[in-house]
Order: C-alpha cells, then sequence, then structure tokens
C-alpha cells in the first residue's frame, strides 16, 4: 500500500517541474576540496533540529560555508528538511552553481545564502524560514523587537526586505542572484532578515548560532504577539542591554540547548 | 479490558443509527473498473497526512477522481482518517452511490465530492475538513486572504457557502446532490470553499495538490489571525503575485514537502 | 535513580492529607452488584481518551451510571486519568459513598457526579475537567455558543455555576452534597455546565457522547475565542440548525470517531 | 553521521566561554555530607518533568534544598534540563560555591537559588524558567493573577523583579549575590517572581510544590491572557477563596499530578 510516489502524481502544468538547471554545456566549478565530515554531520543535524523545532516543515533550509574556501558553501539538494542525509549535501558557488550535483535538484533559493556569504564575511551559516509566527511581522509594519534576553541577536533590529521594491511583481522567490543581492543588502549588517508575504533569512559565524537565533527569533514573535495583544505599551529589551548579552557570548553560543536539540532531533 | 465497543454504546435515539442507504430494490451502479492500485495506495497516504497534520481529526474526508472514468471517484467508507486502509475505499458515481458497498456505510456527506466531480472537470481530488483555524472565516464575514506565498492558491479569494440562503433550517450537512451542487455552485471556479458554521471544501488536480492546500489554507488561517491580532494594515499578496506563483509551478506541486508528509503518516 | 516517592514528599501542611474519608463506624452502601464488565472497559478507555485529548490533565475524571442500578455509579479512585484502570474503579451511590473503597481515596469532587445523576435520570455519563479553553468563558461574562455544527449540544446555551452565590467564600471545590445539588440546579437540562474560576461538568446518555461533547466543547471554545478576536460580529449556529444537528444523531453519537480516539489512546 | 560536537563549533567570542569559575586558589566548601538519594532521585524527575511539560527549554534549572543541611542546596552542573542524571547533580553553598564541581560548569543563574534559600527558610525547592506564557507579564504592567483554584498560589501577587532598577544596564543574568538578594527581597513572602525581559523563578516547600506551581503559574498566564483578548472585565479568583484553597492543601500538594508527571517524564 506505501506504494512509491511517480511523477506522473505531480505532473499537473508544464511549469511545475520547470525546474532552474545549469544550461547545457556550462561547466561545473571546481570543488574546493572535501568538506570536513563533521560539518557536514552538523549540518545535517542542523536540517533535523530545525525541522523538529518547528522553524522548518516540508520547505526552507541551513547551509554552512565550506570548510576550505570562504568561496563555497554546502546545502542539501532540494528535499524536504526532515529527510536530509549526508548524501544530500551539495556544494555550490557563490554563483550558486553546484559543484557536484550530477543530476539533483538543488532549492532554487540558494541564491540567498550565495549572496550573503558574498556580502558577508563574519557568516558562516544561513537558514532560510517560512516560520508562521514570523509573516504577520513582515506584512504588517510592526517591528519585530527583543521580549527578553533569548533574544538580543534581534537588538538592533530586523529590516523587511519588500522583493516588489525592485523587482516588481513576482512569483516571491529569491531565485537569481540580482535578487539576493537585494536582499543581502537589505540585511545589512543584521542577524535576520524579514521577507514580505515569504519568511526570513537569520544568519550566524556558526551553525549552532544560525539555529538558535532560528528558533528563538521564532519564540521571540510568538511571544511578541501575545505581549501586544495584552497591552500596547510593551517594554522591549533595551539596545544596550541587548548589546550586553551579545558581548556576554549570546546565550553563551546555544552550546547547551545545542546538545539538547541535537539529541531529539537525531534520536527519533 | 481493551474490550471492542458494541453498537449498543452508540444507540441513543432512533435517528442516530438511520444512515442514508441505498433504498431497497435500487440496483448498484456498475463499476468502471478496478483503480490503479497507486491511486488508491495514494488516496489512503491522503488520509493519514491530513489527520496526522491535524486538518482532519475523526471527521471529514478526501476522495479521487477514477483513473478509468470521470464519471466515477474514489473514498473511504465511513471511517475516521486515521484509520483508513485500502480495503475501505469504495467507488462511487457522481449521483452518491456505491458500486461496491457490500454493506458498508458511507460517509453521508459524499454529495460534496461527487458534485464538484460533476462541475469541474480540472479537479482530480476534493478534501472536506473542520479545521479549526478555518471556522472563523465562515462565520465572521472577514475574507480569507493570502499572506504568503505558500498559500497563492487562494488569490483570486475564498467564498463562503451559506447553506440556510437556499435550504434554511437544516442539520448543515451536504447529504444530497441539491445541496451539493449549490456548494459546487458557489465555489466557482477557485481552489477553496468556507462553509458557514460546519467548515470547508478544497479541490485540486492531483492528490497531493489537495493535500497540500488543505494544509496551506489552516496555515494561512492561523497567520492571518495572528496578522489582524496586531495590526488592521495587513498587506496580504498582491493578486498578481500569487497568480505569478501559481503560474510557476505552485509550490512545485507540493513533491517536496509530499515525500516528508508522506514519511511522517505512514510511519507512525 | 526512579525511585519511588514516599508520602513524606507530600506532607507541607497538616491539611494536604486531611483527604474527605467515610466516618469511623459508618457502613458502606451495599453493592448493586457486579458491573458489565464492557462498561468498565469502556469508562477505563474514557479516561485516557480525556487525558490524551488534553480535556483532563493530572485533574478532572468521568464517571458512568451503573448498569445495574440508577442508585450506583462507577468512577476511579482519586488517580490522574491517564493512570486509570479497571482495577481503580469504584462504586458509589448517589451520596457519594463508595461500596469498595478498601481503603482506597475518592476523589473529593465525586459529588458533582453523585448529584447530577440523582438529578437527571436521561444521565449516564458526567465529565468533570479544567480544559484551559474553558475556563475564560466562566470568568468574563461571555456566552459560550456553538460555531459550529460539531458543537450543537451547546445550541440551547451554557449555563455559568457562581459557587459564591450560594457559598460565600470557599475552596472553590464541589466537596459535598450540598454544593452538587447547586451545581445540578444550574445544570438544569442543559448539556454543560461551566463552574466559575474551576473549569466544567458534561453530561451524556452514553460515555462517548459525554466524551464527544468534552472534545467539542473544548474545540468550540478555542475557535470561538479565535472568531472573536477577529470581529464583533460573529454568527453563530442558528438554535433551529442545532437543534436539527441534535434531531439528527448529534454527530452519529461520535461513533465513528470514537473508534479513532480509542485506538489512539489505548495504543500508546 | 552522528559525530560529536567539538568545542571549536562554539567558539566565537573569547566571551562565550568566559565561565564564571572559582577563582584560583579558591577552596570548595565543605560537603554537609551525601544526599538522601530519593531526593536527588526526585530532583532529576523534577528537571525532565518541566522539560516535558515545556516550562523550561534547553535553558532554566530547578534546585532543592540539601536534606542535612539549610545552608547547602542541590542543582545540576549547567546541561539542559532534559538530559540531566544523578551523576550530574552538584552541591553548593549558599554564596554559590560548589562543594564537589570536579572541573564541572555550574549554571551562571545559580545565585537565583542561593539568595532565595538563604533569605526563605521555608523554602525547599527553587525553580527558575523561561515559559514563552510568563514574559508578556513581565513586559507590560498587566498583573498575573489566578483565573482559576490551581493557581490559587498567586492569589496574594505575583511581583516584578527589573534588573534595571538596581543594577542599571546589564547583562539580564543574575550571575552574582547581589543580583540574587535584590531578586529574592522583591519576590518577599511569595511563590512567585516575575523577571522583565527574562523570566520567572517559583519556590515551593517541596520538589513537587515548586514543580506544580511552575507547570500551573504557566497555564494561568496562557488562561488570562485568552481572557483578557475576550474581556477586559475578567472575574479573577477572590483573594480569601485563594487563601482557602492554599489553607485546604494547594492541589493536594500535587501529589496525584506527580504520579503522572513522572511516569510521563521518565516512560519516554
Amino acid at each position: 500500500m506505501n506504494t512509491p510516489m511517480t511523477r506522473r502524481m505531480f505532473l499537473v502544468g508544464s511549469a511545475a517541474l520547470a525546474l532552474p538547471m545549469m544550461a547545457a554545456g556550462q561547466r561545473s566549478p571546481d570543488s574546493a576540496g572535501p568538506a570536513d565530515p563533521e560539518l557536514i554531520g552538523n549540518l545535517v543535524v542542523a536540517y533535523r533540529i530545525l525541522a523538529q523545532q518547528g522553524v522548518l516543515d516540508g520547505f526552507g533550509h541551513i547551509s554552512a560555508r565550506h570548510n576550505r574556501s570562504a568561496g563555497r558553501f554546502l546545502m542539501s539538494r532540494s528535499l524536504a528538511p526532515e529527510l536530509v542525509t549526508a548524501g544530500d549535501i551539495l556544494e555550490f558557488d557563490l554563483d550558486g552553481n553546484a559543484v557536484n550535483a550530477n543530476g539533483r535538484t538543488p532549492y532554487s533559493e540558494r541564491f540567498i545564502h550565495a549572496e550573503i556569504y558574498r556580502a558577508r564575511s563574519d557568516v558562516a551559516s544561513v537558514v532560510h524560514a517560512h516560520a508562521p509566527s514570523l509573516i504577520p511581522f513582515g506584512i504588517t509594519g510592526v517591528p519585530l523587537r527583543p521580549v527578553y534576553h533569548m533574544a538580543s541577536f534581534i537588538g538592533t533590529g530586523v529590516p523587511v526586505f519588500d522583493i516588489r521594491k525592485q523587482f516588481g511583481m513576482t512569483d516571491m522567490l529569491v531565485s537569481d542572484a540580482a535578487k539576493g543581492r537585494a536582499l543581502a543588502q537589505t540585511l545589512g549588517d543584521k542577524t535576520c532578515v524579514l521577507m514580505r508575504g515569504h519568511g526570513i533569512a537569520v544568519v550566524g559565524a556558526t551553525i549552532p548560532i544560525a539555529v538558535g537565533r532560528s528558533i528563538y527569533v521564532d519564540m521571540n514573535a510568538r511571544i511578541q504577539t501575545q505581549a501586544m495583544s495584552m497591552s500596547r505599551n510593551v517594554t522591549y529589551l533595551d539596545p544596550q542591554e541587548a548589546q550586553k548579552v551579545m558581548e556576554a557570548g549570546e546565550n553563551r553560543a546555544y552550546e547547551r540547548a545545542w546538545e539538547l536539540w541535537k539529541s531529539n532531533a537525531m534520536g527519533k
């Protein structure tokens, strides 16, 4: 009864499967060399954690910069996060070309990652998510602000990227380098950028930091929504308080929580 | 201790079990022939997914048009979605008559499905659900609108069917052909129709599309409710943006997510 | 490490364990005879279902009238619902005296059940719960009303019992016959009665009906709260519509859902 | 693939791992002697329960006063609550010095516990949590008040500690004795103290009472938020009613629920 799905199930309009692939004759870029197996292992764990914590569902992704080259990053082939294994991790250059696709389909929004790595040398991991709690902050004009110390990383503000401003009417996806650059510009030097009618991108200097920020920016959004339903006079963290939390190590780089998240995500 | 329930447990009023059955002497319609086992398998998976994702509980159902005849569709006997297996799938004609009931009770609201298949040749799968997030949109006059690209399929609007307008005081169920036709007329060429004080019907060109739309219309309702609690100035997806998402393949026909949903629904 | 708790852990104030026990010398009432094992089995299933569905947590209870005597009912000894087994079911008379306690502690609020059975010959099962969704309706003056057909059983209204009106300042518990009688009077001929600052009591002609109503009155409360946050103009089910749903068999006496709930509650 | 994390993963800024350790040459305090194994066992169970019930996530902690000395308390080394075992429990004096750390890192906020034990001889267990439901009550000025009998322990009010008043701009953590003392002073003779932009501290005369209060203050916050969204005229428990519940044994010292919580928390 548990028969495998055939592609026929999904062949509705011709557009549905017109995946953005490398043009015929175009050569794959050279690899930066094999990535650290531990890095790949932790990237896989991160996919599972973000699914298990409800930040990602069947869509969204996380990447990590390659340990051998600042010009390469690692990300799964197009796959639901909870199903990602080490064998699904591909290497990309900063133009979004896969080194080793071998016919595997990349995520169409890999340009979010590529252009952020290009613009931000301090970033070594990027998350893109559609977490429900965050969508309202991209479409209401209500600024996302830190309700508690766990979200101090948004103490300097969360900008909102509206793809319509520069690109007019689109399918909302950041599916080429120009859109990725515009998103990276809106992100600036911040930790998170909301995407109007779409989701969020979150960055970090390590995988656990990008994961931890994704989990707590989601939690902060839930709490802020509740607080705003109770009162219009909400006292947010003072920017100086947020800065002091960051200087003190930002929730200890999420080390304590990562151990738990990993245990829960991989144990099931 | 885990004794089976007897019907005595449920025999309260005589009306309770007056199920709408075929009148004595009426002949079952002929079968269109055996359905594709993969189609039946995927329909069973769809029942489990919709239960596992919280779109359906002990009530509600999904159907698929028969692969051999546009005038036949497949749906479970009256059973809680999470318990459906291949052996429970019945074949119906568009008058809601079962080909092969063999004493098994059909869902009383099969006319929702029958009349939508009759009116919409582009539809090959129909879901009927009571998802809690959606009920408020049927009883408040607040239009359900897309908060993000994942719900672009409601970019042309979601009509509300009020059974009272044409049928006066009823038991709220779409339990005959006339009520099914009225619902299908309100649906028109849209993807979803809310039912006042009852639930929703969602359609698609494939099972995964009907399932994916059911999951994301539910998610959209949750997000929209939160957004509206924060601000009265919500920026919804522009109709042109929604159209472009649809033209680009509507979330890739939910292929990536289906693989995950199926894995989670069947693995447990 | 998983050492058993000793009573010392809980011995804080002397009042904590001053359980209401039968006075010395008082005789236990005679039994009405052994209850139907299937009835006991279903009562145990009902405890588990209500816990698994989140209607009960560590507190609250369900009872069933004895199949041999209208003057007896069955209920667990004082125990968290999820832990109840057939061996924990005690028989009580309508004064709340246990037939067969053998030193086992009864729930202090058994008088809710006793006095409803005394007042309502049509009732064969009673639930008492503190479900969070329902508490606001007992303390805001906002009437609980049916948002959809699944909650038609509250179409005639849900009265609110305020223990303070008749009994002044209390510990809020319905822990004697007088308080139970007052609650039963407020319930009147309805299906549910809210208890201000405390919870709800729900009745039914069978165990599955009392369970089904408990689950859907909780769901209705959640939906109504959401609907009210979106609009002050909510269209509730018309009383005539609710009545027609009831006449048509009230969600088929929850037979379809019971099978699922039981499977989920007992399978884990 | 499930490779262990190395510390390199978390080494971002030098501040991140500048854990507050005992100064070189400083001697550990003497032990009060081995703690009752049952007490340690129950403390471990409490960590698991609070994680399983969603009061704690990867952060937060619970402690218990040592059974041999009012000047000592027991608490896990710095570890996510769900992962705590008996071997992780350390003994501390009321200055927050570990008796038996052996290189293990203590929680930086152990001073919350130490100073409450110093100030409150009636307290034998302390919880510190960041439960999302509670954060809004620390930042909106809306008082947390009992919506039902289960939360009678807040009938005398819940004060809010604002670290900024006495300490100006900080990293929000109660990471030294002076801050712990200020928090204990704000707590006064109450059962709970909210911490602005941070969380809550909850105390009890036993572990189950501290755990039960933590669970129900969280639940009360959720319910109160819902009630306030429905009406501005909420009837809270009368202080006299709350007092009578407390005098009657405060939910029977949570004995019935503890048995369930423990079963669920340790069974998985």
